[in-house]
């Protein structure tokens, strides 16, 4: 069913404002928004169902600096909400890079993922940064060689502004993430081949199995495994939250870096601009396409902006009306 | 054959001395050095040999810095050795950091590749700072859905201090290197399947079609395509270096953060410290260990070192004594 976009944000504001102030609603919604209008619809609208709707988690206070440097804070989320925590510390990234040419800072305390990573990357680069983003999970990946969980999915995104559009990309560092056997179980499907095994290392194909062995790296190789614990120490080990944790605090590092200190902004958008045109020269297979991560997808996401309307699942909907 | 280690750097030295100074030559050694003291033997003594000889490439003049903030230097390598210019761009970085908790700094014009990339994280890490590094080279690799080669094999490392050895990690973001085309086609062997491709963008294990088609992301698909272009962005568009090219200069980009930004670095190394010790706690398949990146590699070089002797091929070593 179509939806307006507005009345969308509104649902969603009202929802979230069980727990939330008018504007920590409106800063969790856009994360959730920016979801749905890019597809990521399992970073959407679902986040306020499920075991862990975002409405449901009630801080205990709001985000507070805990340290500050010239060029960092560490921010203590009062176990907010992860889309609230993480754009409290995105917009302070941008601000100490502004100035500084640099900037890092990390979020401890936090309850539940940041939703779509790449959002931060996004805003980090329509600055005319770069952006790095690293978010640690509760324990659910092996470690190369080992069988039991030791790290989260970590997710790792990256922003680069251009003279259009930023180029964001962001990953999980799991062959599947976390929701991706939560939806098989529930829909009672069987998980890909690969991605998963049991509790003595053998490979499965039920989620449920999976749940209660642990998920491989995306490549089930030494690199994959590298990438998974290198956020593992970026989000969790430098940040003061938990790391290699069932029950715990989900950390996240954002860095922020500006072209200024290199070959500088103007000169990095022409070359980042023209290295996605050679990039887009390149022959392809037949039926395939060259996928500039997140640059691509502004158009849509424009194309649905200026519609003012977006498509969304009568069932989801049905039930968002509901709460 | 055994040969004293001390006797080894001499011989190198001695070769490199062709176009390189007394100093320079032992900068360039101490990574060759690494490369043979870790395994990494392609990055070693081969350096000497080859299409692009190291001793052979005589620089137009020294490093030197053609831009400079407080918190990075961009430097031009006057056409040097990789190794020599990634030393000065790594002492920097750490020069920087050391005082102003973060460094950036990147290099251009530089001929070949950087060697063992893990040497300068490594080196980062043990001055209690996180590296971070990527380094960009001719293109052979291609982007996902497509056929032509675009990106370099575009290794990535990173560096974490701990209580005890650094962790190091480091991976090209290919699914072979570029030696190791070299090194098939150089021993009449056929590459390992789902590496690379030809012209046509058809599977091969030919390395000669491969080196006219091109090479795989590491994992073949979007992951390892996104983050082939990041190092591309990162280590061409904003170092002033090529990118999506043949013939052109090497570019690299160094990072490095104190942990004091964030959580402090004597807790940081204590949290990666225990990082380390909960993921070693794993149970493992049987025949496995649990190998943590570069720690775990320090005991070997460490034992080395102290016997004073390395093994070296015979064929090798005697080439090297000719040269």
């Amino acid at each position: 069913m179509k939806i307006k976009i507005n009345e969308l944000k509104s649902l969603i504001i009202n929802v979230l404002k069980e727990n939330y102030s008018q504007e920590e609603a409106e800063k969790i919604t856009e994360v959730f928004l920016y979801a749905e209008l890019t597809g990521k619809d399992t970073q959407g609208i679902l986040k306020l169902f499920g075991s862990e709707p975002a409405q449901n988690i009630k801080p205990k206070y709001p985000p507070k600096i805990i340290k500050e440097t010239e060029l960092s804070v560490v921010i203590d989320g009062g176990g907010a909400a992860g889309p609230l925590v993480a754009q409290v510390a995105t917009e302070k990234v941008i601000e100490i890079a502004k100035t500084k040419m640099f900037g890092i800072t990390a979020t401890n305390n936090t309850f539940s993922s940041v939703g779509a990573i790449s959002f931060y990357a996004r805003k980090i680069a329509q600055n005319n940064l770069i952006g790095i983003i690293a978010a640690s999970s509760p324990r659910g990946v092996l470690h190369h060689g080992g069988i039991d969980p030791v790290y989260g999915t970590n997710p790792i995104a990256f922003g680069f502004p251009t003279m259009k559009h930023p180029i964001v990309f962001d990953m999980a560092t799991s062959a599947i993430t976390w929701y991706g056997l939560v939806r098989a179980k529930a829909l009672g499907q069987n998980i890909p081949e690969n991605v998963a095994v049991d509790h003595q290392g053998n490979s499965t194909r039920d989620p449920d199995i999976a749940m209660k062995g642990a998920i491989l790296p995306f490549d089930n190789s030494y690199k994959g495994t590298g990438l998974g614990m290198i956020v593992e120490l970026l989000a969790g080990a430098l940040t003061g939250a938990s790391y290699v944790f069932d029950e715990g605090d989900w950390g996240t590092t954002y860095i922020a870096i500006s072209p200024e200190l290199l070959i500088g902004t103007e000169e990095f958008k022409k070359n980042s601009s023209d290295l996605i045109l050679k990039v887009k020269q390149s022959k392809v297979k037949e039926g395939q396409k060259i996928k500039i991560p997140g640059y691509d997808k502004e158009i849509e996401m424009a194309r649905l902006i200026k519609s003012g309307e977006i498509e969304v699942e009568d069932k989801i909907l049905d039930s968002l009306r509901a709460l």
